[in-house]
């Protein structure tokens, strides 16, 4: 006879490790949805691993000295980067910073060799302890560390692990130069793999990132006047249904990760329509910009949901210029994001921007009117706050257009 | 005869190097001055690749196996960090991914042993193609990513070392026995070092930061009281001398650093006032709070800017409202930050909410009886526009109040 509490028992257990499966699979689809180029770096990032076993099998002379093998390993899983610049740069740090310390670390080697077993001793540590400790301190330097973070790393080990061998001097300036060689085809490999296939330049993913931030900040405005400026009394309820809404919000937290982007971007040589020093701050400046935006944008959207505690009728005092200002935002900041797209020159000034400065002029004669004449003071306040905010907004949407022009120009 | 153009050329090339040196000497006692335990750690660093210098020569057999003295080296670089938490993260990764890695690839050339020569170059070369491909795949996941990115990527690099190494199996037992022992033992000196001298938790730096970024919003407060209530004209010239009305910006961009910590310090042991199970997610949710606190402080500063504008006869008129509400949101907000620093539990509600609250219902009614009669409409949008913001802010103040008290319950 079957124990019915048991059974279920077992049920659930088995249960578990079903259900995780399934949220795995779905996370892993989600995630190759996301952005199908991982799917494709994953399987370069397995290609050039199998390139350097093959290798070994080719040329076996090369893996003469041992542990060589690894050196091409290690340096190949830590330089393959998603993105050519990433690649680049870390490629450029380790390179530089294995040639330079071993340099260093082997000269002072030999100044050491020079006093006796005992002072070899206290002047080795005493010079890792120096050099290990500066360029540490050197890491917190947010400047430095943006660019040759890993560099400074790879310098520190291989400083210490020259200084710390055990080789005899003649010996090791084999390795050494062995050791380099190594490293530089690892290099060498995890570079020509990464931009030679399906290659991934961040300088392009920052400025379709730019281009896009400036089409959500038009589509949240369309949104927001489809919603403000309607007689339905379900704003508050449906406004979980309606992604364009919320969807600018990944811009308020994106300044670290464009920072970096910008950062890497530089590594990249030219590529399509990108120069080799493309004025990648410029996309910095347009990103603030944009941001100073959203932070107004999540502002406004605070009365949106309040909406239904002012009667349609208030809103609807100020709807036509309140509509003009949005609408030319919105052709203002689509035009920008085409012009940023395209890198096309802007032949004038954004006319758009010109006319929603008209708008919002026209706002404020319609403001001075007092159109809400005789209406309980408080309940129009969030209506007024509403025609001010957009009236500011007007500004930030032009700073963004005018930075869109200086990088155009 | 000297040449003047030679001499002032010569001047100019001595120069730059000095005021290279002068920036840098100013960047790095700026760096040392910010926070004087980057120069502890510093030291930690260089005293950690001392001791393991200095372990080899007192006990040379734990060194015996060759290349032995690179892995203890490589571990304590890479795994020795700023805070306990990342430190004891990236041991535990280091020597959980090493483990795991290293007892999988034995496993498979075990296998790939048993198929001939050609076959095992197949075997070996599909392995790793296929397992360093999944794993930088589950890279690009974000939880993942977060908690156990290096431990991935040492997962990838001892796999590869271990299928690619020419060792015979018997040979390779050992060396994986030998080294695995090493690494364990670099990741307790860098371990032992982090913790037992001048210990940084990060724990309790994620609790300073939450404490402090609710003093800078008090602090802001304060500060908009004093400017947009007062009579003087000169509030936008001098604004850029006064540093409190910036100090908020920093909270703007938080988010991205708040959540590392907060990863970081669930590798935490207990210390001081903090459990080994702390709500660290709760600190994210208060974070969360005071930025969007923030944001709608960025709205407000915009009428700081344009204040003068605004004739001081309308801000006057509803001064004392606005200050009761500022007066009681910074003591709320310097309530909160005081049972955060102090992790009090709090007896009641904060009694300054409610204050707050009960001004804002005055600011509505003296809005309700149109304190601006007979003004110019526009010109007192602005000024309606700061007492709809401030109202707003209050419940901003308010649910900062409730997740602090959640936390401290």
């Amino acid at each position: 006879m079957e124990n019915p509490g048991c059974t279920h028992a077992w049920r659930t257990l088995a249960e578990k490790p079903r259900t995780m499966l399934v949220n795995f699979t779905k996370m892993v689809v989600k995630l190759g949805k996301d952005d199908p180029r991982r799917i494709i770096h994953s399987f370069k990032f397995g290609f050039a691993l199998v390139l350097i076993s093959i290798l070994k099998y080719f040329r076996p002379s090369f893996y003469a000295f041992g542990d060589n093998i690894m050196w091409a390993v290690l340096t190949v899983v830590l330089v393959l980067e998603f993105s050519v610049g990433a690649t680049l740069g870390k490629g450029f740090n380790r390179v530089l910073a294995t040639g330079s310390a071993g340099a260093l670390a082997v000269a002072l080697r030999k100044i050491a060799s020079y006093s006796g077993d005992k002072g070899k001793l206290v002047l080795t540590s005493v010079t890792v302890f120096f050099v290990a400790g500066t360029v540490t301190f050197m890491r917190f330097s947010p400047r430095l560390k943006a660019r040759y973070d890993y560099g400074m790393i790879i310098f520190i080990l291989t400083f210490c692990l020259v200084s710390l061998s055990e080789n005899s001097e003649n010996d090791l300036l084999e390795v050494a130069q062995e050791r380099l060689l190594t490293i530089i085809i690892g290099s060498c490999i995890a570079i020509t793999v990464c931009i030679c296939i399906f290659p991934v330049w961040i300088g392009q993913d920052l400025h379709n990132q730019i281009a896009s931030n400036v089409v959500k900040l038009a589509e949240f405005l369309e949104g927001f006047r489809d919603e403000y400026f309607n007689n339905l009394e379900n704003t508050a309820e449906a406004e979980n249904d309606k992604p364009f809404l919320h969807r600018y919000e990944s811009i308020l937290s994106s300044k670290t990760s464009e920072e970096t982007m910008a950062v890497l971007a530089r590594w990249e040589p030219c590529h399509g329509r990108f120069r080799f020093r493309h004025p990648w701050n410029q996309y910095l400046k347009i990103g603030n910009q944009i941001r100073l935006c959203a932070y107004k944008i999540k502002a406004l959207s605070v009365f949106l949901l309040r909406s239904d505690t002012t009667p349609y009728e208030f809103r609807s005092r100020i709807e036509e210029p309140c509509t003009n200002i949005i609408m030319e935002s919105v052709k203002a900041l689509k035009e920008s994001s085409v012009i940023l797209k395209n890198m096309a020159k802007s032949p004038m000034p954004n006319p758009h921007v010109a006319n929603a400065k008209n708008a919002a002029e026209s706002l404020k004669s319609v403001l001075r009117t007092n159109p809400w004449e005789g209406a309980d003071h408080l309940e129009i306040i969030p209506v007024a706050t509403v025609a001010s905010l957009l009236i500011d907004l007007v500004f930030c949407v032009e700073k963004i257009c005018e930075a869109v022009d200086e990088l155009a120009n």
